[in-house]
C-alpha cells in the first residue's frame, strides 16, 4: 500500500509482507508495463554529468508530437513521467468541482482531493453535470473501456463554455487503436501520455502532457526548464522515433494478451477485458486467486473499489508463462 | 538564451552560434558542476524497467537527511532536481509579496513572477520590508556572498508572525562552511539542496527540499510517488552515503578554485569571489575578455545583471586547464 492508503501494482514489498513463504524471485504481473522493454541505447556519461541541453529537450517533444500524432511540438510538454503531470494539474486550477468517469486509477481523485477540489466519481459521463473539470482515463484502467472521440469533443465544447478542462489520461493509448484526442486536441484538454508503460522503462521517468499553448506552458512554467533526465532524453528520442519496434510490440503483446486470456477463461465468470498490456478478469472467488497466486510467489493487481476483480500484466519470459499456468490451472 | 531570455549556463548551443569559428571541442566553464563526477555505479536493467519502489525513495530521503544534517527524514523530500522544486513553490502559495536578495540567481524570481506574486530584488535584508516570501541563496550565485544561521533565523521569525516562508536556497552549501539551515530548520522554512552540482551529476536531475512537515507534504503531494528516476536512486542513495568522496572531493576542488583565482588575477579589477565550484572575478574588460574567450573556444557565464562580471567554473581536465591559461595569458 502506498502512502496515502491506495493499492498500487509494483511494489513487492507488500507482496513479500503478506506472502513471507512465497517462492522468490517473484512474478510480478500487478503493473500495465509492457514487460520485454525498449533496449536501451548506450548511455554515455555525458548524459548523466551535463545538464540536459535546450535543443535535446526540445526535439524529444518534436519526436513525442510525431509519434503521438500532435499537430504541433509547442503543445508537447515532456516530464519526469505522467504521474508528476497528474499530481500537478490541480495546483494549476482555483477550487473545482472535479468529475472523474470512475472507476479508475485512483491518482487523479487523489490529487485532486489533496489539493482541496470537490471530487465526484461517476460511472457515466451523463452524470458528469456541472463539471469544471471532467477527467477521462482512455482506454480506461483497470477495464479496457473506449470513450469514443466525438462524445470527448462534445464533453471539451461543453466544459469550453464554463472555462473548464476536458483532463484525458492516454496512459495506455499507444497500444490502442486510433480513439487518440491528441491529432483533433480541443483547447482546453490537456491529453497525458505514458512514456514508461509503453516501452517498459518505467524506471526512466518520461512521460508528455500535450494541451493548448496555454495550458502546455503554465506546466512548463511549473516543472522549470531541466525536468527530464539525461538518460531519460536520450532513450526517449530514440524510442519515440522507432514506429517498427512499436507496431512489432503491439502485434507481440497482443498475441501474449489473446494467450493470457486463454489461461484466465476457465477462472473468470465474465469475459476478461482491459487493454493488451493489462487484462482485467472478474470472479466470485477473486481474493481466494489472489492469495493461491500470492502462495506461488505470483503478484497480481486486487482493487479496492470491487473484490471480484483482478488485473494481470503480461509475463515476460517463458519462466513467467510456466508459472503463471502452472498455478492457474492447480486452483480449484 | 533560455525561452524566457534568462542567460543560463551550460548551454554550448548558444556559444557555438556567437563563435563559429572557435575551436571545437568547446571548454564549457559556464556551470558551477562539479566537473570530476562521482562514478556512476552499475546501472542494472531493471533500474530502467521497474517502477522506483517506495521503499528505496524512502531510503534515499533517509541518505539526504543524514547528509545534510536534518532531524528526520520526514523533512526531506526528493525531487527530479532543485529546479522543479523553485518552480513548483510559487504554485502552492496565494499571491504574496516576495523579496528577493539579489542579485542571485535568476530562476527564482522568474518562478514568482510567472505564477502571478510580487516580486522585489533588494541588496539588502535590511530592505526586506513587509515580505510574505523571503528567497535567500546562500551561499549565493555568483558572488559567495554568505547569509549567516543566526540572521536568518531571525529573519524566519519574522516572516513566521505573517505566515511567511523563508526560502534558501543552499544549491552550493555542500562544500561550503557549517551555516547550512538544515540542522536548525525552522517551522516556515524550505532548504533547497542540490546533488547535481556537489557530484558532478546534473544530467541525473535529483534534489532535495528540506521544510517543516507541512511544507514537506505539500510539495511530496504535487511531486507524487515516483518523480524520481530509478539510476539516480540508485546513484543518489550511494553518493550521499560516500562521506570520504565528498570530503576528498571538497579538498581537490579547494585547491582547484585557488589555482583559478591565480589565472584569474591579473585579468581582475578586484579580488574574484564565489564558492569552490565557482570563481566570479570583475573587470571593466570583462566583455573584451568574454570574447576573447570566445574565440579560443572558452564557455564562461556572464550576466545580465552586470557587465563587468564573469563566472568561471573550474576546469576538469589537464587540457582543460591548459587551454584556459594559454587563452588568459594571450589577453592583452
Amino acid at each position: 500500500m502506498s502512502d496515502a492508503g491506495i493499492w498500487h501494482g509494483g511494489d513487492l514489498d507488500v507482496a513479500r509482507r503478506l506472502f513471507p513463504d512465497a517462492p522468490d524471485p517473484w512474478i510480478d504481473l500487478s503493473t500495465g508495463i509492457n514487460p520485454i522493454a525498449y533496449p536501451m541505447p548506450p548511455l554515455p556519461a555525458c548524459l548523466f554529468e551535463r545538464l540536459p541541453a535546450p535543443a535535446d529537450h526540445e526535439d524529444l517533444e518534436a519526436a513525442a508530437a510525431e509519434a503521438y500524432g500532435a499537430a504541433d511540438a509547442a503543445v508537447v510538454v515532456a516530464a519526469p513521467g505522467t504521474q508528476v503531470l497528474i499530481s500537478l494539474l490541480p495546483a494549476l486550477r482555483p477550487r473545482s468541482r472535479v468529475v472523474i468517469l470512475g472507476p479508475t486509477y485512483a491518482e487523479h481523485a487523489r490529487a485532486w482531493r489533496g489539493t482541496g477540489h470537490d471530487v465526484v466519481e461517476v460511472g457515466s459521463l451523463d452524470a458528469a453535470g456541472e463539471a469544471d473539470v471532467l477527467v477521462v482515463v482512455n482506454p480506461n484502467n483497470p477495464d479496457g473501456r473506449i470513450v469514443g472521440r466525438q462524445v470527448l469533443l462534445d464533453q471539451a465544447e461543453r466544459l469550453w463554455a464554463r472555462g473548464g478542462w476536458l483532463v484525458v489520461d492516454e496512459a495506455f493509448a499507444d497500444f490502442a487503436a486510433g480513439e487518440t484526442l491528441v491529432p483533433v486536441l480541443p483547447e482546453n484538454a490537456v491529453v497525458l501520455r505514458s512514456f514508461g508503460k509503453t516501452y517498459g522503462l518505467a524506471g526512466v521517468r518520461l512521460g508528455f502532457a500535450v494541451a493548448a499553448r496555454d495550458a502546455a506552458g503554465m506546466l512548463r512554467r511549473v516543472l522549470g526548464p531541466w525536468a527530464v533526465s539525461g538518460p531519460a532524453l536520450e532513450v526517449g528520442r530514440r524510442a519515440l522515433r522507432d514506429r517498427p519496434w512499436r507496431l512489432a510490440a503491439q502485434e507481440a503483446r497482443g498475441q501474449d494478451a489473446r494467450r493470457l486470456d486463454d489461461l484466465l477463461e476457465p477462472c473468470s465468470d465474465q469475459p476478461t477485458a482491459g487493454t493488451i498490456l493489462y487484462r482485467l478478469m472478474g470472479s466470485s472467488r477473486a481474493p481466494d486467486l489472489f492469495a493461491h497466486l500470492g502462495r506461488h510467489g505470483i503478484w497480481v493487481r486486487r482493487f479496492q473499489f470491487d473484490p471480484r476483480l483482478l488485473r494481470f500484466g503480461l509475463p515476460g519470459s517463458d519462466e513467467a508463462w510456466r508459472r503463471l499456468e502452472v498455478a492457474l490451472t492447480s486452483f480449484r
